[in-house]
């Protein structure tokens, strides 16, 4: 038989517990940020009916789904990103007031699939965490989504980040004033627009002319379109972000701002950090229509995505939680010699009743040497040594394995000194 | 256009917030035991090389596994299990020692796919929680992985389960000694004799002779294994049971214990619940040579897979967690009318700083009546009540949702109230 090689498939990765230290952490936060708030956990399978997925992102999105054939039966498809699934649970459930009342509000971990070019910092399985409202029409669901928002970067450490905020209802009112009135040609318009953020007006202009608009029409919307305000609906929406304790600081009105999915229909929000440059860290907007189009009734809703990826990379680039912890293990107890192994993993039990993280070195045959090598290696910040003249007193040595002080101490004391 | 009809993929589920009470409250507590014990959180990609899962379990897993092609270019498999994967990132990373450095104990609990035909309690996307020791060879690391699903079920308040423990080299040893010393006829005979579980001996005595034993040699084999004494390396393994606190009133030593797939090489262990009868929670043991299977050096292995479903269903079945609070929020303050929102969103605010899980109904114009329900449906324990009256007097009005006691308590109380 030929070797194999064993490697991951491009554009996925392994984690490893070096890596999975922060996105654990990450995730924790998130989940009790989104619980203060009342949002509660869901999750959906990893396939759908591709029908389900197929014909909701977009077309370019669409050729980006994984899809296959189950058993040459059905047409199934791996999960393309949070919102549809979930709109689709929403749409499956609706009127079981039993099963999701409304409001009903929910946060989701999950990872999705994207059959995308792998390249740098671009992933073919990457995780999202999502927080939707799904049943009110009023801004203060939006403005809650926002807040959600604030406080999680907020809990993370971040120091710096704008949400910027805007809404379709004002780019399509203002777009019917000057007499685009077609939807198609709506949504043409702003896919373009959307691009002011990374490319010269010029660039933008260039394409919509060639999408047919006029140039006198082009100059003027984007002129109308910079000097827009916020409109009544807005407005409410910031008057509930101050209420809701969202620093002023932290979030402004873009009125450039389009996001590139079809389905919004109300407030939209991008929020970005300025170091490193990795694009938008979230964003998200109120989508009423979504959970109709899967078949379910007018169902109003509004939320957000974060990516978790992006998150992680914030944290580690701007070291923003610089003591964290690379291991769960506190202390290895060392085993001395095969005679003595009995006394330390009596200790280890003690320890780990007392609620202390215990490792026991696996080679009760090994030299201190190579024990301590494993410590060191897994960064465990200290190490237990029970040896012939330990036992005799009653002690235990304690070496800290970052400063390197090493002490004996009375094995009673232990539990104590590791608290 | 049609209407869609919103559906999950038959085998496959949603769970909403009330499954995932108890779901998460296990993957919480099982966290903590495996990082009490030094485990460290391990991730895997859910897609793999075909070729990596493919041949890995048997002829009959190999046909459950997910596999199709990748945009055409590559043929991929959906996770099957977590041992296989780990086995692979293993051999992938071995020698590189700041990377993995060996002895290397991991956790992973991730979802895993098999294409089975669904029927009641199998599904074809379930949750395995795995832990797994890489490097030594001592049953020092038999015995940890056996006192962590120990810790593991009594964390989780089960009481009455039984870890049945046998080795494969004992079985092995004794076959040998027959004179059955083919490696295919061994495993062939052990897949029959696995089955005195479930079957009558002379169902088994039937197999065994359909496979071309001589019913003479069969009788010999069945008493002698029934008979059979544990070796050296187990009684080493059972004196470190002892040691490391696991209560001899939940193991036994059960020399017709088999266990299915061809990979284990030494000890394996298997774990039952009296009620609800569904088969073992959680099963594992010894498999020395996968690793190098898969393409990497020798690196001995042993560890076991809970299966999260099944433990949730004993949870459920059994009413282990009789308190568990069905909703993360632990009050709604309510909007007495418009003109008082502002009032209800600072209390919310400052209910939030204190760390109190708040919640605020999303339409401010709501009637109190509709709130009210929303707090029961949601099973919210406590609603606050903001009225003129109560912001004349500085008070609020605080009921509790299960007892229905309702009392006017001054506002700088309500913190301490609900803490």
């Amino acid at each position: 038989m030929d070797k194999i090689k064993p490697q991951t498939l491009k554009g996925f990765r392994d984690f490893l517990p070096q890596d999975l230290v922060i996105r654990q952490k990450v995730i924790g936060t998130l989940k009790g940020v989104f619980e203060s708030y009342g949002f509660q956990p869901l999750e959906t399978p990893a396939l759908e009916y591709a029908e389900t997925l197929l014909g909701k992102y977009g077309e370019e999105a669409d050729r980006l789904i994984y899809t296959f054939n189950d058993r040459g039966e059905r047409k199934v498809g791996l999960r393309y990103d949070l919102t549809v699934p979930t709109a689709r649970v929403l749409a499956q459930y609706a009127g079981k007031a039993d099963k999701i009342p409304l409001p009903f509000k929910r946060y989701q971990i999950q990872p999705v699939w994207r059959a995308e070019k792998p390249q740098k910092g671009r992933y073919r399985e990457f995780t999202q965490c999502d927080i939707d409202s799904f049943g009110s029409v009023s801004p203060l669901a939006d403005a809650e989504i926002i807040a959600v928002i604030f406080s999680s970067l907020k809990a993370l450490n971040f120091e710096k980040f704008t949400i910027r905020i805007n809404s379709r209802q004002v780019l399509f009112r203002l777009m019917n004033d000057l007499g685009i009135k077609d939807k198609n040609q709506q949504l043409s318009a702003l896919r373009a627009i959307d691009k002011l953020d990374k490319q010269s007006s010029q660039v933008v202009i260039a394409e919509l002319k060639e999408k047919g608009f006029p140039e006198k029409l082009i100059k003027k919307l984007l002129y109308l379109i910079k000097a827009a305000k916020p409109d009544a609906n807005l407005s409410e929406l910031f008057s509930y972000l101050k209420r809701l304790g969202v620093n002023e600081k932290f979030w402004r009105f873009e009125p450039t701002l389009v996001r590139g999915l079809d389905y919004y229909t109300g407030p939209i929000f991008e929020t970005a950090v300025e170091k490193p440059k990795i694009g938008s860290i979230c964003g998200g907007g109120r989508y009423d229509n979504l959970v109709a189009s899967l078949g379910g009734p007018n169902i109003p809703a509004t939320g957000t995505t974060l990516g978790l990826d992006r998150l992680c990379d914030v944290i580690k680039e701007q070291n923003l939680w610089p003591n964290l912890s690379p291991t769960p293990s506190l202390v290895l107890v060392t085993v001395f010699s095969p005679e003595l192994l009995e006394k330390s993993l009596a200790l280890v039990s003690q320890l780990r009743q007392q609620k202390i993280n215990t490792e026991i070195y696996l080679e009760p045959t090994a030299k201190l040497d190579k024990q301590l090598k494993y410590a060191n290696q897994k960064k465990i910040p200290y190490i237990v040594i029970l040896g012939p003249d330990e036992v005799k007193t009653g002690q235990v040595t304690l070496k800290n394995m970052i400063s390197g002080v090493q002490e004996k101490i009375p094995q009673e004391k232990l539990v104590q000194k590791l608290s």
